[in-house]
Protein backbone atom coordinates (compact mmCIF):
# COMPACT_ATOMS: atom_id res chain seq x y z
CA UNK A 1 0.00 0.00 0.00
CA UNK A 2 1.22 3.55 -0.83
CA UNK A 3 0.33 5.74 0.59
CA UNK A 4 0.90 10.04 0.27
CA UNK A 5 0.24 11.79 3.48
CA UNK A 6 -0.18 15.76 3.36
CA UNK A 7 0.35 18.40 6.01
CA UNK A 8 -1.75 20.96 4.88
CA UNK A 9 -0.75 24.73 5.28
CA UNK A 10 -0.28 27.70 2.68
CA UNK A 11 3.25 28.50 3.50
CA UNK A 12 4.41 25.17 3.78
CA UNK A 13 2.64 22.30 2.81
CA UNK A 14 4.35 19.07 3.66
CA UNK A 15 4.22 15.74 1.48
CA UNK A 16 5.77 12.54 2.44
CA UNK A 17 5.19 9.21 0.44
CA UNK A 18 5.28 5.77 2.33
CA UNK A 19 4.86 2.50 1.20
CA UNK A 20 4.17 -1.35 3.13
CA UNK A 21 1.71 -2.54 5.16
CA UNK A 22 0.80 -3.03 8.76
CA UNK A 23 3.00 -5.29 10.58
CA UNK A 24 6.63 -5.04 8.48
CA UNK A 25 8.87 -2.25 7.86
CA UNK A 26 7.57 0.28 6.19
CA UNK A 27 9.59 2.48 3.24
CA UNK A 28 9.89 6.33 2.42
CA UNK A 29 9.62 6.78 -1.67
CA UNK A 30 9.70 10.93 -0.70
CA UNK A 31 9.66 13.94 1.48
CA UNK A 32 9.37 17.57 0.73
CA UNK A 33 7.38 20.57 0.82
CA UNK A 34 5.31 22.72 -1.43
CA UNK A 35 6.14 26.88 -0.71
CA UNK A 36 4.01 29.71 -1.81
CA UNK A 37 4.62 33.20 -0.40
CA UNK A 38 2.78 34.35 2.54
CA UNK A 39 2.46 38.01 0.57
CA UNK A 40 0.72 36.66 -2.67
CA UNK A 41 -2.47 36.24 -2.90
CA UNK A 42 -4.86 33.19 -1.48
CA UNK A 43 -5.72 32.97 -5.63
CA UNK A 44 -2.32 32.02 -6.90
CA UNK A 45 -1.33 30.10 -3.52
CA UNK A 46 -3.90 27.88 -4.29
CA UNK A 47 -2.99 27.32 -7.68
CA UNK A 48 0.63 26.70 -6.81
CA UNK A 49 -0.62 24.28 -4.13
CA UNK A 50 -2.61 22.48 -6.79
CA UNK A 51 0.19 22.42 -9.24
CA UNK A 52 2.60 20.97 -5.96
CA UNK A 53 0.29 18.29 -5.34
CA UNK A 54 -0.57 17.06 -9.15
CA UNK A 55 3.04 17.51 -9.05
CA UNK A 56 3.63 14.57 -6.42
CA UNK A 57 0.39 12.69 -7.33
CA UNK A 58 2.10 12.35 -11.00
CA UNK A 59 5.56 10.72 -10.00
CA UNK A 60 4.07 8.89 -6.74
CA UNK A 61 0.68 7.56 -7.92
CA UNK A 62 -0.23 6.66 -4.29
CA UNK A 63 -3.03 4.09 -3.42
CA UNK A 64 -4.66 6.35 -1.34
CA UNK A 65 -3.80 9.89 0.07
CA UNK A 66 -3.96 10.59 3.77
CA UNK A 67 -4.61 14.38 4.85
CA UNK A 68 -4.61 15.94 8.25
CA UNK A 69 -8.04 16.76 9.34
CA UNK A 70 -8.55 20.53 10.57
CA UNK A 71 -9.98 22.00 14.04
CA UNK A 72 -9.88 25.14 14.69
CA UNK A 73 -8.97 25.47 18.27
CA UNK A 74 -5.75 27.43 16.73
CA UNK A 75 -5.03 30.59 15.51
CA UNK A 76 -8.32 30.89 13.28
CA UNK A 77 -5.99 33.13 10.73
CA UNK A 78 -3.68 30.06 10.04
CA UNK A 79 -6.91 27.60 10.47
CA UNK A 80 -8.40 29.30 7.39
CA UNK A 81 -5.26 29.10 5.39
CA UNK A 82 -4.92 25.68 6.58
CA UNK A 83 -8.47 24.36 5.39
CA UNK A 84 -8.04 26.30 2.00
CA UNK A 85 -4.62 24.19 1.67
CA UNK A 86 -6.51 21.07 2.94
CA UNK A 87 -9.12 21.43 0.20
CA UNK A 88 -7.12 22.00 -2.68
CA UNK A 89 -5.25 18.87 -1.49
CA UNK A 90 -8.36 16.48 -1.42
CA UNK A 91 -9.81 17.65 -4.11
CA UNK A 92 -6.59 16.34 -6.49
CA UNK A 93 -6.58 13.37 -4.52
CA UNK A 94 -10.74 12.80 -5.45
CA UNK A 95 -10.79 14.51 -8.95
CA UNK A 96 -8.16 11.62 -9.66
CA UNK A 97 -10.58 8.67 -8.21
CA UNK A 98 -8.29 7.93 -5.00
CA UNK A 99 -9.11 7.44 -1.31
CA UNK A 100 -8.79 9.92 0.62
CA UNK A 101 -8.23 9.31 4.63
CA UNK A 102 -8.80 12.28 7.30
CA UNK A 103 -6.40 11.73 10.47
CA UNK A 104 -6.53 14.10 13.61
CA UNK A 105 -2.96 15.39 14.43
CA UNK A 106 -3.32 13.52 17.92
CA UNK A 107 -3.91 10.03 16.15
CA UNK A 108 -1.10 10.66 13.76
CA UNK A 109 1.14 11.18 17.45
CA UNK A 110 -0.40 8.05 18.54
CA UNK A 111 0.05 5.94 15.99
CA UNK A 112 3.75 7.14 15.69
CA UNK A 113 5.23 7.52 19.19
CA UNK A 114 1.86 6.18 21.65
CA UNK A 115 0.86 9.53 22.90
CA UNK A 116 -1.41 11.44 21.43
CA UNK A 117 0.74 15.23 22.80
CA UNK A 118 3.55 14.11 21.60
CA UNK A 119 5.75 17.27 20.13
CA UNK A 120 7.48 17.80 16.96
CA UNK A 121 10.57 16.77 18.00
CA UNK A 122 9.51 13.20 19.54
CA UNK A 123 7.15 12.94 16.17
CA UNK A 124 10.17 13.35 13.76
CA UNK A 125 12.18 11.27 16.17
CA UNK A 126 9.52 8.11 15.74
CA UNK A 127 9.34 8.85 11.97
CA UNK A 128 13.57 8.50 11.87
CA UNK A 129 13.47 5.49 13.32
CA UNK A 130 10.46 3.81 11.92
CA UNK A 131 11.35 4.60 8.11
CA UNK A 132 15.15 3.50 8.98
CA UNK A 133 16.47 6.82 7.70
CA UNK A 134 20.12 8.12 8.55
CA UNK A 135 18.93 11.40 9.69
CA UNK A 136 15.56 13.11 10.22
CA UNK A 137 14.03 14.13 7.44
CA UNK A 138 14.20 17.55 6.02
CA UNK A 139 12.47 19.94 5.91
CA UNK A 140 11.52 19.40 9.57
CA UNK A 141 8.03 20.62 8.34
CA UNK A 142 7.67 17.41 6.06
CA UNK A 143 8.06 14.82 8.94
CA UNK A 144 4.54 14.71 10.27
CA UNK A 145 3.09 14.19 6.20
CA UNK A 146 5.56 11.26 6.95
CA UNK A 147 3.66 10.85 9.98
CA UNK A 148 -0.39 10.49 8.31
CA UNK A 149 0.93 8.15 5.82
CA UNK A 150 2.55 5.56 8.59
CA UNK A 151 -0.78 6.54 10.60
CA UNK A 152 -3.02 5.69 7.64
CA UNK A 153 -1.09 2.41 6.87
CA UNK A 154 -0.95 0.81 10.19
CA UNK A 155 -4.57 2.45 11.14
CA UNK A 156 -6.26 1.27 8.17
CA UNK A 157 -6.63 -2.39 8.53
CA UNK A 158 -8.25 -2.13 12.28
CA UNK A 159 -10.62 0.28 10.01
CA UNK A 160 -11.63 -2.15 7.60
CA UNK A 161 -12.11 -4.28 9.96
CA UNK A 162 -14.37 -2.13 11.47
CA UNK A 163 -16.07 -1.42 8.05
CA UNK A 164 -16.40 -4.69 7.60
CA UNK A 165 -18.23 -5.12 10.98
CA UNK A 166 -20.42 -2.51 10.75
CA UNK A 167 -21.20 -3.83 7.19
CA UNK A 168 -22.03 -6.57 8.09
CA UNK A 169 -24.33 -5.80 11.15
CA UNK A 170 -26.25 -3.70 8.49
CA UNK A 171 -26.64 -6.69 6.34
CA UNK A 172 -28.04 -9.05 9.09
CA UNK A 173 -30.20 -6.20 10.25
CA UNK A 174 -31.61 -5.69 6.74
CA UNK A 175 -31.96 -9.65 6.55
CA UNK A 176 -34.18 -9.88 9.53
CA UNK A 177 -36.16 -6.50 8.66
CA UNK B 1 -17.98 44.85 -15.48
CA UNK B 2 -19.07 41.09 -15.63
CA UNK B 3 -18.51 39.79 -11.81
CA UNK B 4 -19.59 36.20 -10.68
CA UNK B 5 -20.37 36.44 -7.03
CA UNK B 6 -19.68 33.09 -4.78
CA UNK B 7 -21.29 32.74 -1.26
CA UNK B 8 -19.36 29.73 -0.41
CA UNK B 9 -20.52 26.21 0.91
CA UNK B 10 -20.70 22.61 1.05
CA UNK B 11 -24.35 22.00 0.77
CA UNK B 12 -25.26 25.10 -0.71
CA UNK B 13 -23.02 27.10 -2.83
CA UNK B 14 -24.49 30.20 -4.42
CA UNK B 15 -23.46 31.60 -7.60
CA UNK B 16 -24.69 34.52 -9.10
CA UNK B 17 -23.97 36.92 -11.93
CA UNK B 18 -24.02 40.85 -12.25
CA UNK B 19 -22.94 43.22 -14.91
CA UNK B 20 -22.72 46.99 -14.92
CA UNK B 21 -20.53 49.54 -13.46
CA UNK B 22 -21.14 51.89 -10.62
CA UNK B 23 -23.28 54.76 -10.99
CA UNK B 24 -26.09 52.53 -13.59
CA UNK B 25 -28.36 50.35 -13.49
CA UNK B 26 -26.92 46.53 -12.94
CA UNK B 27 -28.57 43.55 -15.09
CA UNK B 28 -28.66 40.15 -13.63
CA UNK B 29 -27.02 37.66 -15.72
CA UNK B 30 -27.67 34.49 -13.86
CA UNK B 31 -28.52 33.02 -10.41
CA UNK B 32 -28.03 29.60 -9.50
CA UNK B 33 -26.83 27.20 -6.40
CA UNK B 34 -24.43 24.29 -6.25
CA UNK B 35 -25.56 21.94 -4.32
CA UNK B 36 -23.89 18.89 -3.10
CA UNK B 37 -25.06 16.03 -0.50
CA UNK B 38 -24.32 16.78 2.79
CA UNK B 39 -23.65 12.42 3.93
CA UNK B 40 -20.96 12.56 0.71
CA UNK B 41 -17.70 12.85 1.62
CA UNK B 42 -15.64 15.51 1.48
CA UNK B 43 -13.51 14.45 -1.53
CA UNK B 44 -16.69 14.20 -4.24
CA UNK B 45 -18.00 17.12 -2.46
CA UNK B 46 -15.36 19.27 -3.85
CA UNK B 47 -15.23 17.62 -6.55
CA UNK B 48 -18.86 19.01 -7.62
CA UNK B 49 -18.64 22.26 -6.25
CA UNK B 50 -15.11 22.63 -8.75
CA UNK B 51 -17.37 21.04 -11.76
CA UNK B 52 -20.08 23.84 -10.40
CA UNK B 53 -18.19 26.69 -10.57
CA UNK B 54 -16.36 25.74 -13.82
CA UNK B 55 -19.67 25.53 -15.82
CA UNK B 56 -20.94 28.98 -14.21
CA UNK B 57 -17.39 30.28 -15.27
CA UNK B 58 -17.81 28.49 -18.92
CA UNK B 59 -21.25 29.60 -19.27
CA UNK B 60 -20.44 33.62 -18.40
CA UNK B 61 -16.79 34.27 -18.75
CA UNK B 62 -16.71 36.81 -15.59
CA UNK B 63 -13.82 39.52 -15.34
CA UNK B 64 -13.67 38.85 -11.57
CA UNK B 65 -14.85 36.61 -8.93
CA UNK B 66 -15.98 37.77 -5.84
CA UNK B 67 -15.99 35.73 -2.87
CA UNK B 68 -17.10 36.15 0.49
CA UNK B 69 -14.59 36.14 2.97
CA UNK B 70 -15.04 34.03 5.72
CA UNK B 71 -14.46 34.29 9.41
CA UNK B 72 -14.30 31.39 12.29
CA UNK B 73 -17.06 33.79 14.69
CA UNK B 74 -19.71 31.24 13.71
CA UNK B 75 -20.18 27.44 13.90
CA UNK B 76 -16.83 25.46 13.66
CA UNK B 77 -17.72 22.44 11.54
CA UNK B 78 -19.93 25.10 8.86
CA UNK B 79 -16.76 27.31 8.79
CA UNK B 80 -14.34 24.75 7.75
CA UNK B 81 -16.61 23.32 5.20
CA UNK B 82 -16.93 27.26 4.03
CA UNK B 83 -13.48 27.57 4.09
CA UNK B 84 -12.88 24.86 1.76
CA UNK B 85 -15.26 25.51 -1.08
CA UNK B 86 -14.35 28.84 -1.24
CA UNK B 87 -11.04 27.65 -1.66
CA UNK B 88 -12.47 25.59 -4.32
CA UNK B 89 -13.70 28.68 -5.88
CA UNK B 90 -10.84 31.16 -5.63
CA UNK B 91 -8.52 28.10 -7.21
CA UNK B 92 -11.29 27.57 -10.19
CA UNK B 93 -11.28 31.41 -10.66
CA UNK B 94 -7.36 32.01 -10.64
CA UNK B 95 -6.59 29.24 -12.37
CA UNK B 96 -7.92 31.36 -15.03
CA UNK B 97 -6.16 34.47 -14.32
CA UNK B 98 -9.25 36.12 -13.13
CA UNK B 99 -8.67 38.05 -10.29
CA UNK B 100 -10.41 37.23 -7.19
CA UNK B 101 -11.90 39.57 -4.47
CA UNK B 102 -13.06 38.68 -1.08
CA UNK B 103 -15.58 41.17 0.76
CA UNK B 104 -16.91 40.47 3.78
CA UNK B 105 -20.48 39.43 4.61
CA UNK B 106 -20.88 43.32 6.79
CA UNK B 107 -19.34 44.93 3.73
CA UNK B 108 -22.31 43.31 1.54
CA UNK B 109 -25.01 43.87 3.54
CA UNK B 110 -23.77 47.50 3.72
CA UNK B 111 -23.04 47.93 0.35
CA UNK B 112 -26.65 47.31 -0.88
CA UNK B 113 -28.56 47.79 2.48
CA UNK B 114 -26.69 50.56 3.76
CA UNK B 115 -26.49 48.75 7.38
CA UNK B 116 -23.51 46.17 7.88
CA UNK B 117 -26.05 44.17 9.96
CA UNK B 118 -28.86 43.65 7.94
CA UNK B 119 -30.54 40.25 7.96
CA UNK B 120 -31.35 38.21 4.75
CA UNK B 121 -34.48 39.08 4.01
CA UNK B 122 -33.12 42.96 3.52
CA UNK B 123 -30.45 41.71 1.60
CA UNK B 124 -32.83 39.72 -0.72
CA UNK B 125 -35.58 43.12 -0.84
CA UNK B 126 -32.89 45.10 -1.88
CA UNK B 127 -31.08 42.47 -4.44
CA UNK B 128 -34.33 42.81 -5.86
CA UNK B 129 -35.22 46.26 -6.64
CA UNK B 130 -31.52 46.94 -7.59
CA UNK B 131 -31.59 43.97 -9.80
CA UNK B 132 -35.16 45.32 -11.21
CA UNK B 133 -36.50 41.58 -10.81
CA UNK B 134 -40.25 40.63 -11.20
CA UNK B 135 -39.60 38.50 -7.58
CA UNK B 136 -37.27 37.44 -5.00
CA UNK B 137 -33.84 35.62 -6.80
CA UNK B 138 -34.59 31.57 -6.21
CA UNK B 139 -33.30 30.37 -4.66
CA UNK B 140 -33.22 32.51 -1.52
CA UNK B 141 -29.81 31.00 -1.13
CA UNK B 142 -28.46 32.95 -4.47
CA UNK B 143 -29.55 36.15 -3.22
CA UNK B 144 -26.41 36.74 -1.15
CA UNK B 145 -24.41 35.53 -4.19
CA UNK B 146 -25.71 38.25 -6.12
CA UNK B 147 -25.42 40.76 -3.46
CA UNK B 148 -21.33 39.97 -3.38
CA UNK B 149 -21.55 40.71 -7.00
CA UNK B 150 -23.46 44.06 -6.99
CA UNK B 151 -20.99 45.02 -3.86
CA UNK B 152 -18.23 44.60 -5.96
CA UNK B 153 -19.38 46.37 -8.66
CA UNK B 154 -20.10 49.22 -6.28
CA UNK B 155 -17.02 49.45 -4.04
CA UNK B 156 -14.67 48.56 -7.70
CA UNK B 157 -14.13 52.34 -8.24
CA UNK B 158 -13.39 53.24 -4.70
CA UNK B 159 -10.83 50.86 -4.74
CA UNK B 160 -9.16 51.38 -7.75
CA UNK B 161 -9.21 55.23 -6.92
CA UNK B 162 -7.63 54.28 -3.15
CA UNK B 163 -5.11 51.79 -5.12
CA UNK B 164 -4.07 54.51 -7.28
CA UNK B 165 -3.47 56.89 -4.51
CA UNK B 166 -0.99 54.43 -3.04
CA UNK B 167 0.50 53.58 -6.10
CA UNK B 168 1.15 57.20 -6.58
CA UNK B 169 2.39 58.03 -3.19
CA UNK B 170 4.96 54.99 -3.28
CA UNK B 171 6.38 56.33 -6.77
CA UNK B 172 7.13 59.84 -5.29
CA UNK B 173 8.28 58.17 -2.32
CA UNK B 174 10.61 56.52 -4.76
CA UNK B 175 11.53 59.36 -6.71
CA UNK B 176 12.79 61.21 -3.22
CA UNK B 177 14.10 58.62 -2.03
Amino acid sequence: MRVLGVDPGLTRCGIGVVEGVAGRPLTMLGVGVVRTPADADIGPRLVAIERGVEEWLDEHRPDLVAVERVFSQHNVRTVMGTAQASAVAVLCASRRGLPVALHTPSEVKAAVTGSGRADKAQVAAMVTRLLRLAAPPRPADAADALALAICHIWRAPAQNRLQRAVAAQHASKGRTA
